[in-house]
């Protein structure tokens, strides 16, 4: 899977970015020949999606992840994933995505094709198209290379909708696998660590995963959200907070990978928050959620899904359960994490 | 209308972006708060817009435009009219915008929160609501203080859509008003130009002004699309490349502020090529052009609407009848022009 040569520059300059025939011809020729569809290739101003029967959500993920590839993928992959994903743990199937490219004056032409192809591969695999974009372009040393600002339409499960006020106590923590996969793949790439046990980014499109257990399981399952940046540790946080529940995790029953386990000893990181891009919390109704359970692990995306802990009675927060025996308390994370980690 | 202060750090933080308490005080307390809507304060992962009743348009815009704020506007409120004119030009009712932010490191907060007042502002004007967001931090150095990509979601007016097929001869060429404001107000802030009399940015919401006339004459309006980078120049090859027309234009009703003029003599600058940020180009059966053009003028923003020119017989492109008495071409601009306008 190569890119077609085009001729003209190798580099994007700033012309690219004015409006002129050579934006014209890299939104024509470059960046639109990939993305081909009835809808973009109108060139209208906006893409026309016609009438679309449902409830609709409406979501935009920003991604400067540094370095643009890494194990497992590339920031082009990561913007399709990041917003089909919020749209997946709303109970939303994606239909159409935006494609909005901030380059940076002195960036290959040839690295923005992988990009592009592999934002339409991601695209492809998720079930949606690129119905729209935009291009500008920065003054070297004004950016880092690219960054993709990615929005995403889709249509609601019928009858399903997120509910923090649904969540009780005895309820289910379900994790759909394994922890921090994302952030040690990047991280690795970043500064160049030597492992032994290569880490791939978890980033996947989750739609496929989780709205057939909603359509199955409607109310039982409360609400999903994606724990991306700030990990698990951060997104339990946040959903506590929302639904003023107390969460006490299992750390038994936290999967994390060997190899990212070694890292993070190495290092000394808390894989609980890690940042994941293929990855989904779900508040389950306790009577469903070995249901639930079984019905995530026969998707190849939730093969590790866990039951990691429940809803307790008590003051909003976040619990553990220690290997140790004890009960701690998880907070937002106190030391510096990466930054651009997606 | 002044910012409500805000307890933490003055600047942007690198660990603003890292997705822990720091990402979290700095979206629901700043960010949000100007925003506040009933499907913001949801914080789900995508806003929840439910049904809507009509056809769809989408779009997205960034804007990098520097310096962020200029005579007659700022970054904040070109982000929501950039997407909101995007769709106007299709004929779209805007419904709801998103905010993507990539924040450099050091970017003062009071100027964050100065320009999602301005958003916030536009948004209302516009009649849209913020219904999702996306904050990213990026190290000093990678970034330029601060860029804004917005998409948006709008409802098509019913039975018409742009057509560039039923573009034919003897169609008027309209413009909604002057040319190269938006330009000229960019250029005189960022090179610190002295002139006598101040040039604003034209930057506006442009629905009000279009729709009606969509409502009103239906299909006698062909096509319309928003001269911004590269100016009514380039959007016209644009159209006439679509819709293998011939344009010919009349210099004489092209309508220029004298202070924007004056600038583009002294710098040497075809207003031809100049962005606006408030302006429609629209084709136009020519029995209904006079009636459109007095249904723009009603309107605020279309004053100074002129039928600049008609569409000819003959091979597509444009062509411009001079002061002279000439015929010469209009082409793509040849020489560079100023980057990052919008």
């Amino acid at each position: 899977m190569t890119a077609t040569p085009v001729s003209g520059p190798d580099k994007i300059l700033l012309s690219h970015g004015e409006g002129g025939k050579r934006s014209h011809d890299l939104i024509g020729r470059v960046i639109a020949r990939h993305f081909a569809n009835p809808v973009l290739s109108n060139f209208f101003d906006s893409g026309l999606l016609g009438r679309i029967d449902g409830e609709i959500a409406f979501t935009t993920d920003g991604h400067v992840v540094t370095p643009a590839f890494f194990p497992g993928g590339d920031i082009g992959r990561l913007a399709v994933c990041g917003a089909v994903n919020d749209l997946a743990v709303c109970g939303a199937k994606g239909l159409a995505i935006s494609c909005g490219l901030v380059l940076e004056e002195g960036f290959p032409i040839e690295t923005l094709e992988r990009v592009l192809m592999s934002m339409r591969d991601a695209a492809a695999e998720a079930g949606v198209f690129v119905a729209c974009g935009d291009t500008k372009v920065v003054e070297k040393g004004k950016g880092d290379g690219i960054f993709i600002n990615t929005a995403a339409i889709g249509v609601m499960a019928p009858g399903w909708r997120p509910s923090y006020e649904a969540v009780r106590p005895g309820d289910r923590i379900l994790l759909s696998g394994t922890m921090g996969d994302h952030y040690i793949a990047v991280l690795v790439a970043r500064q160049g660590l030597s492992v032994t046990a290569p880490v791939l980014s978890d980033m996947a499109p989750l739609g496929g995963l989780l709205l057939p257990a909603v359509e199955r399981f409607g109310k039982g399952i409360r609400i999903m959200r994606d724990p991306t940046r700030g990990g698990v540790g951060v997104t339990l946080n946040e959903i506590a907070t929302s639904a003023k529940a107390r969460f006490v995790l299992d750390e038994e029953r936290l999967p994390v990978r060997e190899s990212v386990r070694g890292v993070c000893e190495i290092l000394g990181f808390d894989p609980l928050y890690l940042a994941n891009e293929g990855k989904a919390l779900l508040i389950v109704d306790a009577s469903a959620a070995e249901d639930v359970l079984v019905s995530l692990r026969e998707h190849p995306l939730g093969r590790e899904a866990a039951i990691v802990g429940e809803v307790a009675e008590g003051s909003p927060g976040v619990r553990m359960r220690t290997l140790a025996g004890g009960l701690r308390a998880v907070d937002y994370p106190v030391g510096d994490q990466l930054p651009r980690i997606c």
